[in-house]
């Protein structure tokens, strides 16, 4: 009984068993974040070779910008913060040039991991 | 007929029909990944709550360990590039810590942006 008296809130002991509860579904979020960005770099591998194979450039400044309206729209909706989700985009295409350079380039700068030289 | 002759492959003009296909998958697949983040991050604001009511650190580098080699796993038999899954981990948790300086901190530093000074 007087070992309960200064617990902040009836959340278990130090609140470990939800920070517990909530790290499962973290986890599980994860998991299914993992496999969505899999799938999605499999389908900008398609764009990249199908780029590359029609002399397109690995950038796209048109699309990326009508991308993100899409996306802060949507983080809207789900009360994500816009600029966050704007800010992931960026990563992620980021990652995604890389790949196109890296399929444009085979020949040339291949094998290094920076991705700050345009392909050829 | 002579129209044809020199196309690279048979898809469609300039790869346009294939392309518009592969990049409606792509953005059903940024809506998803969307909704996840968002989804995760209530969870993390209830960790981060959970965390300034018991004084527990925003950052906790022995689970973040644990995630980053638990996640590059996952991406392994995805067959997605490990290390990319790690960077993603980090950008994510970077937000996540942000955001429990934001609980932890409500009276001093709040309203900035920038996410290096720890919590009081």
């Amino acid at each position: 009984m007087a070992a309960h008296e200064d617990l902040p809130e009836p959340a278990g002991e130090n609140g470990n068993d939800e920070l517990q509860g909530i790290r499962q579904s973290i986890d599980n979020i994860d998991a299914a974040l993992i496999h969505l960005l899999a799938e999605r770099f499999k389908f900008t591998q398609q764009v990249g070779r199908l780029k590359a194979a029609h002399g397109l450039p690995p950038a796209d400044p048109a699309r990326e910008l009508l991308q993100i309206q899409r996306l802060r729209g949507l983080a809207e909706d789900a009360r994500l913060d816009p600029a966050f989700a704007e800010k992931f985009l960026n990563f992620i295409i980021a990652e995604v040039i890389h790949h196109h350079e890296q399929i444009a380039g085979t020949d040339s700068s291949a094998g290094g991991s920076a991705a700050s030289t345009p392909a050829p």
